[in-house]
């Protein structure tokens, strides 16, 4: 059959023979929503029953056919991918996937325009209450069900084959692990900041721990990760959490996923500081914050270990005292990787409104810098804290 | 052109064609010397110039089209990938590989008749002078042009999905690291030696640490590893080492292929106090044994060092702290290998000719405990091992 650009029209009728959501009479109305740069998204409506919606992301063909733009089209292959297996793992938790069509390159999925990005809801100091709970429940499932835990290892390595993604690894090796500790071109360090930013440059052994998280993360196949789960890549009801975006995916550390999150939950808290002048509420926000943070190792944690004690049988890997030293070393890679990823979003290129939108330069740089100091004890003790309290106490230490 | 089986006729214009070893007029004879299972083995001489001879190995039909045998196809494409390789990275400490026909399923190579498989040679008590430098320098060229130090982390990425062994890295997670420490079906078990191998079983901290092990080496793509680099799979003479039969290659943890050479160093010195009652000749021998162990693991570390300061210019990687911080990293992997390695010699399902060959039960019992008890060490201490001299004295130690 081929491939062909759908169309408000075409994009119609391929969801109705796609999903089963519509009747086959259905009043359909498609209205295309993408920004038409590598992707289509086309959004369809059941008019008589506008509960009844799906969405279609497609590839565009200048994605598929020029050899100059290669990466978007693995990029698009893999993301379609990514989420198939999210759906399958953590239904409820990622959309749900109606179809994937390889030649058509289109993914026909859940409607999630009630949701919003979670970014923007921890900016406005929105709570939601299911976050910790459901984030932790992503993690444990979506990676102990990619690893040779919770799959024959035969099958993780043919897998493996399919998720080599080499140019969007290569993007956060460089803007991760690497520009921010030494003075590229496109880091974007504010004046005020230039100071401490240097500070980290000139610290051999902070740049060591981050160069031994760096190789661990190009030489690790620990898991299936989503790459990037930043506060950007989750979508948000306080009744409803779904991760998306998992175009970076590849076979990483567990660790980098989780440290992703609790890292993005730092930002925003220091950040509250300033946004919520208002001392109770702030405060109040600010102890949600931890406390999801919190919650989200604990669920993780939890939820991880029941899952290896139901499903892990092989006699080397079904020892309790392995068990407990795997999920330790996890704890460690996720604080350690947290700190990279807040350290990056305070020098590097590519910033988070949570700090960005604070106008006043002073106050920014006052966040900012407990931001990198938080960081840095997180990365240089991440294998002696005790507890997620010993951790939340380094950010209360830092950020008053 | 497609395959054809090659026969000693065809197979002397093969070799003419694909080399330049032989004169055009030359008067060639052809001998197969194969086992015949699964691949041919032609050696093909000059007659007027005996010096000039080469070896075709050719993968034969049935390993090719046979569902069944599935493992063998890949294997040999495996195999010659990685000759090809070696060769390439370690100029006469492989064989010279003049070609390799991917449509015949042909390697041809260096004929290596003139030497002897290593493990024979040690337990016949020769010295071979080269063999410290040698596999030093090999393992450090071989393991660091095939790690993101040494070659582009995009083409390795790439060159990863070629070198995907699920079959013959399942062999080694179950005969190295699960069998012998559970009393597994194929486990060979003297029954002089069975409490000390029963200890092990009940030993968790040492279970847990081998799991660890285990884990790394099917998680951790460092670099392109042999696989499978005992002292079976080196030919020597006094003069010439050649790294053999690579087709265990992976992506896997450096260590791997370090620990394998030294540990089966070390089960060739526990079985010298007997195959050489000479009381000065055993001692000279086991000291060469030992001091070719130190100077394996010195010529690696000096070696990979220097490559590391000629070729590694990218921020994080140039850091001196990093690379000695890696280095001791590689240090107590290597030594952690060993230990697993020696073990699975002593109570797994294969095991070596070193040991195997003491007729006398008891003797051999003392020099297998002897044996469990170094590796045992090796295992639980490798990250506090301070030099390679704190190693020897362990194996000074049990196997006195």
């Amino acid at each position: 059959m081929g491939y062909t650009t759908l169309n408000e029209e075409t994009a119609k009728e391929y969801a109705r023979t796609k999903t089963s959501v519509f009747a086959a009479e259905a009043d359909l109305v498609c209205k295309e929503i993408g920004d038409g740069n590598l992707n289509m998204v086309f959004r369809i409506e059941d008019r008589g029953d506008p509960s009844r919606s799906v969405v279609i992301k497609q590839s565009l063909p200048h994605a598929r056919i020029d050899d100059s733009i290669h990466a978007p089209l693995d990029r698009a292959r893999i993301e379609s991918e990514m989420l198939v297996l999210h759906d399958k793992h953590c239904p409820g938790l990622a959309p749900k996937i109606f179809d994937y069509d390889r030649e058509m390159y289109a993914i026909v999925m859940e409607d999630l325009s009630d949701h919003i990005v979670l970014r923007k809801g921890l900016i406005r100091g929105t709570k939601y209450p299911r976050l910790a709970e459901d984030m932790g429940q992503f993690l444990a499932r979506s990676l102990f069900f990619t690893s040779d835990l919770g799959m024959d290892p035969l099958e993780k390595k043919e897998l493996q084959k399919r998720f080599v993604n080499p140019d969007l690894c290569k993007i956060t090796e460089d803007l991760v692990f690497s520009n921010p500790y030494f003075d590229a071109d496109n880091n974007k360090i504010d004046p005020e900041i230039r100071d401490r930013a240097e500070e980290n440059w000139r610290d051999e052994e902070l740049k060591k721990e981050v160069a031994i998280l760096k190789e661990k993360f190009m030489t690790q196949a620990q898991a299936l990760i989503h790459g990037d789960l930043h506060t950007g890549s989750v979508f948000v009801t306080p009744e409803s959490t779904k991760s998306f975006d998992p175009e970076f995916g590849f076979f990483g550390p567990m660790g980098f996923d989780i440290g992703a999150i609790l890292g993005n939950l730092i930002l925003n808290h220091a950040s509250q500081l300033w946004h919520k002048p208002d001392d109770a509420d702030r405060k109040d926000f600010r102890e949600y914050l931890l406390s999801t943070f919190k919650g989200i190792w604990e669920t993780f944690s939890t939820q991880f270990r029941a899952l290896w004690e139901e499903h892990v049988t092989t006699p080397m890997e079904s020892n309790p005292v392995y068990r407990e030293d795997y999920i330790e070393r996890l704890f460690a890679d996720a604080i350690g990787y947290a700190g990279c990823k807040m350290t990056r979003r305070i020098v590097g290129l590519a910033q988070v409104e949570d700090i960005r939108s604070i106008e006043d330069a002073d106050v920014r740089a006052t966040a900012q810098i407990a931001v990198l100091d938080t960081a840095r004890e997180f990365i240089m003790k991440r294998h002696s804290f005790a507890s997620i309290d010993d951790v939340i106490a380094v950010v209360r230490k830092h950020q008053k």
